[in-house]
């Protein structure tokens, strides 16, 4: 990979003290403005409103695009009217947006003084899409024609509003705004010029709602392989649309999302090192409290065989090789599931083949596991015969009563509108380990006449 | 979303039973190929064929791409030899050497068979480069420009070869095979006719080798948000491209495999029900073996504390909910850092700062969890305030241990070249285990004189 016209944090600082300026701003428009932005995280005010400074237009509002909610405010701040009204004119109106989600009311008010009126109502308009919907990330410039103009007229038309829209390589056809076509830019590009859109226009056209989850929104331009979605209001008028590196962001944001749900914590949009330490403890803490104070279910049990442990204490030793084995496999389950019901591969009506797959793989699993750890047993002095046989018999149920929850959860939360996320590992482990110590006092208890 | 022209299975068989072909033909025609290999997947032999012969052949091309390798070795034992020439020279190359790939001997003898001396030579090309790297993902069909090329001979290029590239949006300029600049047809249609393509043509190209990682590939086109990435041999030279709806593939493909390690599977690259139970077994038994073994440390030091369990056998109740607590915290931690290292926030530089922020919401969370825990314990009668100290201080050691643990382990892993995602829940649950039981222990036979 070419990372070699990439100047680091320290080359800039050394160019800003020696006043090299137009070596800096010459230097600087070779590098992608994500890298510029990368590179300035860490800055002082100072140096970051000089080198923000230097940037030529274009590049500055795609800079400021890219850089995190801090490093925004501080320039806001410190920018005129009059730069900031620049910055404003030159980014996407998509991007605009999500700026303007994360500032206070007050910068909010100070960014939309310097915009003019149209582009203001159209702002506001987009702010009012609830959040993660397909119209909270949809871009509103796009290039429409219309059925009766001429390939050659089309082109046309792309020349003279092209410059100023995110994606031009489809282009969509409207009629009183209407959605009724789409014809890729490769199609006017290959046929006759005098030829129609209409002719050549495919009328069956993929399109989302404003409304919809902008998870299914990436989805379907991943399984089409679309550069571009048209988003369409509740008359199927043409409202916007989404660009695939749009989609791929947010089929990143919602799988760290999904991983953080599944490790127990509660999802941020944050970076881990955006997050404070409270914020942090508030995101992990309800899960931990809430499976804690779980455990004193498999500790009830427990305490109601103490005379048991008097007896035969070295059975406690037992207990966290079973619980944790009892886990990982419904951890495995679980884990599974829900990737498949993500990508869409599970259903729900898929429920039976499911578990009827995890049985069988459970069966195999548990009865390997079992002889395995009473060879064990055995080898190691833990226990007689009749100990290694009552530990696999807990194994073998263990690990099919993990496997079956594992599996089953994760569906039952999807049928039922919760996220399948939720019913990973750490509930699945917790809910496990009653299952697992009952099954093992009532086997131990019945073998040795506890 | 617009689902509405899609048929069922059991409509196209009640077409199929009827001899309505045209009609199946014309309603096939308004599908999308992904989904017609879709709604196919459970089809008998003689069913599948005969919808099959019904596609247009372009369609017919792209249905095959999207079918599992099941589907496609019933099609290539049924279809004749001028049929399968047809399917192969309509599919796209980098389809080609997917499908090839998963194929036994025969068949791929069979399909090269049928195709030409040409591209039989650039599959076998493809085919040579290793699993998961830039080129085995590649498309070997761009455009590419010559920088004394006006606009308007350029743009006739695309009219005359652009059909049959699978993307035409980014034109690459080279000299002598060498990557010397890049275009976007955005560009080429918003200027001027006459202009050469050295004049517009933009010389800091973004490229990747042949031998990249296809993981890295996907990311930087996510990063900088492309249509398509160029890659070069190790001479420069340009070789093919990679596209954005295969960067996409491959980062759902590269999310699913870290989703599976971290539950302690070998990563498979089938669908979960494409997947055999016996496949399923193989993938999923060695980590639970390993685990369960190294469990016997624990039971090694719960046994050396047995005396301890006689006198107070209520001990042994706290057990499961401490190495629960432990084994959730310390996945808290390990989960965030693997997604932070796997998209690039997290680089092992950052190890102390993330201790150091781990340590914190560590002190935080254990103080909160000790101390409810403490009034539990207390108010349910389970012990008095001797016990409940003693389990808040086993408590704050264990959160303390597992966070820092679940931390460094996975920053660790990558450092040496490991996936870090090895370091997950299963891994870091059993080692907290260890620790939990010795902390606990050391704890209590101090506190009580055991």
């Amino acid at each position: 990979m070419e990372e070699e016209q990439m100047l680091t944090k320290e080359q800039i600082l050394d160019m800003l003290d020696a006043g090299q300026y137009k070596e800096l701003k010459e230097e600087l428009g070779n590098m992608y403005p994500v890298d510029i932005a990368e590179t300035l995280e860490d800055f002082e005010q100072k140096p970051l409103v000089m080198v923000f400074r230097l940037l030529a237009k274009e590049e500055a509002a795609e800079t400021f695009t890219y850089m995190n909610s801090d490093m925004r405010e501080v320039l806001i701040g410190a920018l005129t009217d009059s730069e900031l009204e620049e910055v404003m004119e030159e980014m996407y109106l998509d991007d605009t947006v999500d700026v303007l989600e994360e500032m206070p009311a007050n910068v909010v008010d100070r960014l939309l003084m310097v915009t003019d009126e149209e582009t203001r109502a159209q702002i506001n308009q987009l702010l009012q899409y609830p959040e993660d919907s397909a119209g909270s990330i949809m871009n509103v410039e796009y290039i429409a024609l219309r059925k009766e103009m001429t390939v050659e007229e089309s082109i046309l038309k792309i020349r003279q509003v092209g410059l100023n829209r995110e994606t031009i390589y489809t282009c969509y056809v409207t009629e009183k705004r209407k959605l009724i076509g789409r014809v890729d830019v490769k199609e006017l590009l290959t046929t006759g010029e005098s030829r129609t859109i209409e002719e050549i226009m495919d009328t069956n056209v993929l399109y989302a709602h404003t409304t919809d989850d902008q998870e299914d929104v990436a989805m379907m331009i991943n399984k089409y392989g679309l550069i571009a979605l048209p988003i369409v209001d509740h008359e199927m008028c043409m409202v916007g649309i989404v660009t695939v590196d749009d989609a791929m962001l947010v089929m990143q944001e919602e799988t760290t999302e999904d991983i953080s749900i599944m490790a127990g914590m509660s999802p941020s949009e944050e970076t881990y090192f955006g997050t404070s330490v409270v914020e942090h403890v508030k995101s992990r803490l309800p899960w931990l409290l809430f499976l804690m104070l779980s455990a004193t279910v498999t500790q009830m049990i427990m305490n109601s065989y103490e005379s048991a442990l008097v007896v035969m204490p070295q059975l406690a030793g037992f207990i966290p090789m079973l619980t944790g084995t009892g886990g990982n496999c419904g951890s495995q389950s679980s884990t599974l599931v829900i990737r498949g019901l993500s990508v869409g591969e599970i259903e729900f009506r898929d429920l039976f083949k499911v578990i009827f797959k995890e049985v069988r793989v459970a069966a195999v699993v548990s009865v390997i596991l079992a002889v395995v750890n009473g060879i064990r047993i055995i080898v190691m002095g833990q226990g007689d015969a009749l100990i290694a046989l009552s530990i696999g018999g807990t194994m073998i149920c263990t690990v099919l009563i993990a496997k079956v929850v594992g599996c089953t959860l994760p569906m039952l939360a999807s049928k039922i509108g919760l996220d399948p996320a939720i019913m990973a590992t750490p509930l699945i482990s917790t809910l496990v380990d009653i299952s697992t110590v009952t099954v093992y006092f009532m086997i131990v208890s019945h073998v040795f006449h506890l």
